[in-house]
């Protein structure tokens, strides 16, 4: 149902087609990447965007990279293969996803470097295809896990963008609403537009209407008003780190919308894959909070609009303590009031796959 | 300490000064309005805004009026200033404090009708310069009663513009923050930048910047990270309406801030001047909430950040319930535990002469 992020078109010597996300909400435009160059564009100017899909623009843009390796000998193959890697690892130094799928891809090349280097391109493809297949089946299988948990007729409340233009096309906290709204249900969704970067406004309210469902866009500061009309019967939202207790850091207002659910007695639901569990940090106090430009704030439209020379505080992302979440919603299960027990429960299966 | 939002400068053939609101905080620019246009074009374009402000530019716009008129006859004067009042109301027709201002002047026109042309002018520009001096005392008083609140060494947050630019010179929760300044405490404000039209980040970072005092802009969204770091020990706010038992309608997203404050144990105060009391409004649920245009928030900056045809809900009020408040500080004295007894107490002595 939503929009498709990034799709490999055609055979081994195809192209990428993806949506150009700097150009949304005013315009929809595809771009096609036909070199290694110009993925590499893509990526380093966040047309594409959101770390499973920067993963797959980067695993898509290995099998670009290899279409002008002119050579017969796989271990020649495999040395101009390390060339392309690294120059798509420099798009976007710090997207750890980029790197996890470029890794994936040279370990694809190490195991087949005793066949032809036709071959070789093949498999890199069908890698490449796969890791984009696998992000799909993650969130769809998050919407199916998560849909019985919104009502017929109900309103539900989302801040920023965990849709399908970060992932290869359903998202996390949208694929339950894309699901919902799949089963038929009738549901009416609140943006908040999530300042300073609006992705609630130029992204989500933009994959809903593409998507048929109903949306209202607010501010953030809004967002405790219409609970108190009782516009919303519960929240959703993605995460970007979930420490071992459940501690759940998102972007910056996840825990303000926490704190005011808690308060008008509304569920307030996480969703997100397996493997933004991070055990190996302890609590929320533990995960390191990113501070932005202080531009992001003063001018955040291209104009200024604060005064010269003020101090501002900036911080990305903020922490949801797991004792405000009701249940965080993965592929592999729900987690109903998530504590170290019970995500252990539930990861102790699935762990080692999946990190 | 405060800049004068807006003063009277020579005798009864003088001129206003006031700032151009609308351009700041990029820049500080005096208007002069030597005649009845000039005043009724600022109000109509914003330049001078804030409900006790607006009442303080209608009374001297007056003033301004009564300069064009030459006759000698007092009944002929007060037929022609009535075409003044009428004409200046036309600016802003929906501002209760301009049609307070106005009715003012008029009366005391009336009071004066049996003395001379140049008297009864003469007593207009005292009044107008009267109604400006109640506002002064009136911040003033509401900064020396809530100053005490304010420790040395601690932070404070608030939310929208309730400073000296809305008023004539020291505002109602600024008012506080400039008396406490002004004992020597060293303070720290962290402004909401109050969207969606930042009233935080263009006028409340400005004012205090340009009295000295140490302030970091944030996004709404970030009021609660804040607190959860412990950087603010109070929150104070200004006030639009306070219903009989205390639930105070102030500009939206003050609502979501007290819940937050509540939430992490920190006093939220309220400073209003005691006209601000309706106590014909017994709760907030008879307050009605201004909606305002969806351009607001899609247009926010002049530039498209939403898709073309979404639903807006742009509230620009919300109601704050008296349990979430700490105290309402008034020029009469502080209402701890906000309540009709407690109000009651407090108005009881003061409501006839402020009403």
């Amino acid at each position: 149902m939503p929009l498709p992020t990034i799709e490999w078109e055609g055979d081994i010597n195809g192209r990428i087609r993806l949506i150009d996300q700097t150009l949304l909400p005013t315009e929809l435009k595809f771009v096609y990447c036909e070199d290694l160059k110009s993925i590499w564009h893509a990526i380093k100017t966040l047309m594409v965007r959101g770390a499973p899909a920067i993963g797959i623009a980067g695993a898509m843009g290995v099998v670009l990279g290899i279409k002008e390796i002119q050579v017969k000998d796989a271990d020649t193959f495999l040395k101009e293969l390390k060339h392309v890697t690294t120059y798509l690892g420099s798009s976007r130094p710090t997207a750890v996803n980029l790197f996890w799928g470029l890794a994936r891809m040279e370990r694809v090349a190490q195991e087949n470097k005793n066949k032809s280097v036709q071959e070789i391109k093949e498999a890199l493809l069908q890698e490449a295809l796969k890791i984009q297949n696998e992000d799909k089946v993650i969130c769809r299988q998050i919407g199916e896990n998560g849909a019985d948990f919104i009502k017929d007729g109900s309103g539900i409340l989302t801040h920023c963008n965990a849709g399908g233009l970060a992932t290869a096309d359903y998202g996390t906290a949208l694929a339950v609403l894309f699901k919902a709204k799949e089963q038929g249900k009738h549901i009416k969704v609140y943006a908040d537009e999530t300042r300073p970067l609006l992705q609630g406004s130029r992204l989500t309210a933009w994959e809903l209407m593409h998507a048929g469902i109903d949306v209202t866009l607010i501010c953030d500061n809004m967002a405790a008003h219409v609970m108190k009309l009782r516009k919303v019967q519960c929240v959703i939202v993605g995460a970007d780190r979930i420490a071992a207790n459940g501690d759940t850091a998102n972007k910056i207002g996840t825990y303000s919308v926490s704190i005011m659910a808690k308060e008008h007695g509304i569920p307030f639901y996480v969703a997100a894959p397996v493997s933004t569990f991070d055990l190996s940090i302890k609590s929320g106090n533990d995960i390191p909070i990113e501070e932005r430009s202080p531009e992001e704030v003063t001018h955040g439209f291209g104009k200024r609009t604060a005064p010269e020379g003020v101090n501002v505080f900036n911080p990305a992302f903020d922490v949801t303590p797991a004792k405000n979440i009701t249940a965080i919603i993965t592929e592999k299960g729900v987690i109903k009031h998530p504590s170290i027990e019970n995500i252990q429960r539930l990861l102790g299966k699935h762990i080692h796959r999946t990190t």
